[in-house]
């Protein structure tokens, strides 16, 4: 009796599981290209930082703006429920891992006051740093127009899952198409979308960029709570897929940004190689000085009042900004100088330009590397 | 010199080793419909609790049919050995965990008293409850009138493993097709079974649904002792291929139900988005205030005289069946508000039914995020 | 530029990496028929004893045989180097860890005495036991025809990798054909062997049956050391294939032997399920209050003066033959009641005798249950 | 929608994941034979030892060239810019595990002595030793010269990626043709590279050899840092296919080294059955009581002074050169007497010579064996 095959189920890959091949051509790293743009902007660094509470406040943006990169500031997080926010950001470093999770659940109980949206946003403006604010799906209608007037420069929606299409019992909210006509000039990015299909029907919708995961994030719990997430390579790779794709169908190029579970210079470096314009950077960043997270790192899944899907992760405060992002560094681990990273790994695979670098070789190779070393030393 | 190929070995997949691919479209977690048919029963729950001694007694079966569950007593434990199981339960989470295998084995060798049976399913009916009730198939013909007689509503026939075909020395025993007629109309559900032949040989027999999973259970070592088991997304998927070929060729559905190895909200959406019409759950329930089992979990293999196939193993007793089922929660590992975790994963897969969600889209992805995720902070 | 495939590797599965599925037959385990052939001697079970000295001394050897087994003992290990073998037994138990290779080295440095061959296996057959003894190809012409005089039941011709081909400087030793030719009616087995080719090519030669195994085995380093050795599901498929083919090409069935690495009566019965007629165990055995390893396990590679393959690992000494062999027991991890195992295996694929079990399907299902049940239940 | 497949990649692997085959055929090792030749130059062993401060100054240098191997030193290291780098040694080896990364930045500070270069390579040569020295791509033009004028034998141009291409603003460097015949009759070898294009174009230029292996080392942090890196099997027979190939088209035999991640005896067979010619040690080799790391090992990565891909590791003093190459042994790890396993592997293979090796099968075979040792054991 033949098994008639129900499903088929492709491999997913992660950052642990590929590898950069290099090229055979190299280059001066000095002759490396990486600046980034989404519509008119045009950043120095492909490096956005994320929108959550542990990595972006107004002092952040406003650093991070003048190194090259983007911040994305949330409005629904601490910053927009709290006058000041240091009491409640104190609270979460003090309390116990244990405890963690509720006191989330507590503190982001507290309503948004959207007299506070403007009030950061005009914060970030006033120090003549780029502003991007992200907002949930359920909220853009009454936010963004609150951000627009406040002289956001980037809005961002944002969800686990956002897609082109969603069904709803509620009043009708806006359509993208409705949103970006809305806010224009000012881009609308709009994630987290992991594959193909999804992907190009947010690019078709008329958005800016689009942003690429689920799951893979360290703060977050998606895999164990609900089962879903797609490993970032593969989730880049189709998204990437989608983007040349639509650029094929349309003439219009809108970037992907791989946000979440990139934890060195390495996984930056493959999240390019698989076919990222921009990557999108939270647990590195909070172990900064400049964060406001304290040593701690949590994303806007762990508040959920009913079913939170992430946790606060230790991360400790032991590096700067200025290390992370453009060292120089003693660390060998991969997660300071993180530009010199990319501008070393695309000299060695002979790309000038990320559009360059995006075509490297990749392979599959399991990083049991590390293991094998351990065993080396314990019998040395 | 060419090597003939003798033998082909597919690869097979469990709950860690696979997610759950979001899809184009999302809809409203309140627009999701979870209920569960098996012959003219319909149950608000999707979710069935094991025959297990640790799991179900008839006070939990009560509570939990309350809940919208369906809960298994079996007839062959200790609910039907001791007049008042309390005192060996005691006994039994009060041993050390060396001694609890002989001590299980000692207990079960008190012989089953039949009279009890009718008293225990009494006992559930009286409270308004649905009651099912397991036997093993070689004492079916022994119990089934009994159970039936007492007024049970569901059937079940389990075993390690259960074919449609069978033979042994002894006197002919009942064959399913018999039992069938013979219990008619309350439905008979037999398992387990794992194998998209033997699936369909169960469903041919007239049975009203079919228990899939031979070896993943958190209590048992089948895989250890006898080498024999199939990782439950595959066993899901093959029986899932069964129920739709049979559908196919006799318009009748029989559901399929995964049983063992589902350890947090996220298997359990991946068991639907693999095929699944209803989950069992054991050692997560076992782990609730309701639970006879004392904060221990075992399985109706271990007491086994010669040969136990499973062990006792600590589950605690930390939560509560409403948490578990319903929440809230401030966990974040997905072993509480499970509903609310698979309606959330189906809304994500813009599935409003259970036989939508079984469409989702499933790729191969190891679970070595968490470690990565580990590794991350120790450098933090 | 394209990449000519140089070199192309299969993937080779050991006994971790695959489990069994059910059938969709059943039949009573008492039904089952466990017996094994080495040309005229019939065994009443299909397990051999390792030619080790951890494993196996006279006494052994006869206690064995009457449980229906087949012991080996080693013609060049202690029992034939020291006239009582006891002191150094007691020497090798005793030493440390670190020191444990160094002594073997010095232990197996003292010279063979012929004069004890001849008395161990006149020992053993006083004892009316079935007597099995090996030695290495290059001893073969010397000590085979001392064996064959003293009454050996069957000749085992054993080294890591014996090929039916040798090319040496030293004087033309025998080769099989004529060995087999010499020692008949005695059946000669030899081994070890891992591929199709090297199989067919060793049955060819006239032998009675193989042993399939290179570097499995628990205190075996080859992989380490060597980098040589083939996971033992897929060399037991392998020659499997061999055997058949030979079989249909010449009529004569030879059966083959798993030798190494079983650790468990999963591991046992997935040797069947691969191909095997019987299965040779070492440190299961070395276990046995009746093993004269007191505890520790070693193989004939750890001697080797220049170059040991392998290394003394403890076992402890806590069952009996008669346990591991029959039960019952009140394990669960496998390593008792071996044969209740194998014929419950046997009876959930429906297979009456090993040949039908050698059909059964296995799946490749790496073991990662075992972790995620750790984990569930640290979370309890 | 179907997914248009932007990228394939292809499964890499590393020396855990393989496994050698012995073959139908098997020879004495006293008939193996495994000298290694760079152009005109024969050596008795066909393994390098690497340009790591931490294994070749001149004194190792000498005595490896008495065994019959060849030691690279290297140019741009601690014996150059030190007058008497005891001092510096001592220093390094000293410091804490935390600080030596940034002590071996500031160590490497110190400029390179052109003077140095002549009197290390005389050193070498007034043993009667062969002398092998090395640097980089960007100081070959500058240092080159000065090595053929004080007498060095080989020339090693290496850098963690070499190609044939190289763009860069500088102003022209030596293309490795011009270089070739600038230092005729010296061989030019270089490395490092792992792909079958990158690795044919460099031997079209005309260099001797070509060292293959980016990310494997001990003490290399590639992986990581960069995300750069293809695991060693993979890289050994892409690199033996560019060879053959190359010979195939130009009739001339250029051989590749496999450098870098062998860890036993193990890998280094390995390496040869993937088609390796010869292999260079690291880290096995700092362990020796003659190497300079005084029980550290290092790789010249680890002083980038911006970003530094790799780190000390430590690796011990436990044994000698003469035991490394050529035990004897009691060590059942790998790490003693090489030579010993790489002739018994090859007997076991029935090769010759090392291009019969090369033929060797392979299969794939992940190293989980060791675990389930583990496993076994502690239920013993």
């Amino acid at each position: 009796m033949s098994v008639p095959q129900a499903k088929q189920m492709r491999r997913a890959y992660g950052f642990d599981e590929v590898a950069i091949v290099p090229g055979n051509l190299t280059v001066n790293p000095a002759m490396t290209e990486v600046s980034f743009r989404i519509d008119q902007l045009e950043f120095a660094l492909p490096i956005m930082a994320s929108a959550m509470d542990a990595v972006v406040d107004p002092e952040f943006a406003i650093v991070f703006s003048k190194l090259g990169g983007l911040a994305v500031l949330n409005l629904e997080g601490v910053q927009t429920r709290y006058e000041d926010p240091a009491g409640v950001l104190e609270e979460i470093a003090a309390t116990s891992q244990e405890e963690s999770t509720g006191l989330l659940q507590r503190a982001y109980a507290t309503p948004i006051k959207p007299e506070l949206i403007g009030e950061r946003i005009r914060q970030i403006k006033s120090a003549d740093a780029v502003c991007a604010v992200s907002c949930t799906p359920a909220n853009t209608k009454a936010f963004a127009p609150i951000a627009k007037e406040a002289g956001a420069d980037v809005l961002v929606v944002q969800s686990t899952v956002t897609t082109a299409r969603h069904n709803s019992y509620s009043e009708k909210g806006l359509t993208f198409p409705e949103l970006v006509e809305q806010m224009a000039p000012m881009p609308v990015v709009v994630g987290n979308t992991v594959s193909f299909g999804a992907c190009k029907e947010l690019m078709e919708t008329g958005v800016a960029a689009v942003q690429v995961g689920v799951g893979p994030g360290s703060a977050c719990t998606s895999r164990e709570v609900l089962g879903i997430g797609v490993p970032q390579v593969t989730a880049t790779m189709d998204c990437a897929a989608a983007r040349d794709q639509y650029y094929r169908e349309s003439g219009r190029y809108v970037p992907i940004i791989t946000d979440g579970g990139i934890r060195s210079g390495g996984d930056l470096c493959k999240a390019f190689a698989a076919g990222a314009d921009a990557v999108m950077l939270g647990s590195i960043l909070a172990a900064c000085e400049e964060a406001p997270g304290r040593g701690h790192h949590w994303g806007m899944a762990t508040p959920n009042a009913d079913l939170p899907r992430g946790m606060r992760v230790p991360v400790g405060v032991d590096t700067t900004l200025q290390k992370v992002i453009h060292g120089p560094t003693s660390r060998t681990n991969g997660t300071e100088n993180l530009i010199g990273a990319l501008r070393t790994a695309m000299s060695m695979c002979g790309a000038r330009a990320i559009r360059d670098f995006q075509q490297a070789e990749l392979v599959v190779a399991p990083s049991i590397k590390t293991e094998g070393k351990q065993i080396q030393r314990a019998q040395g």
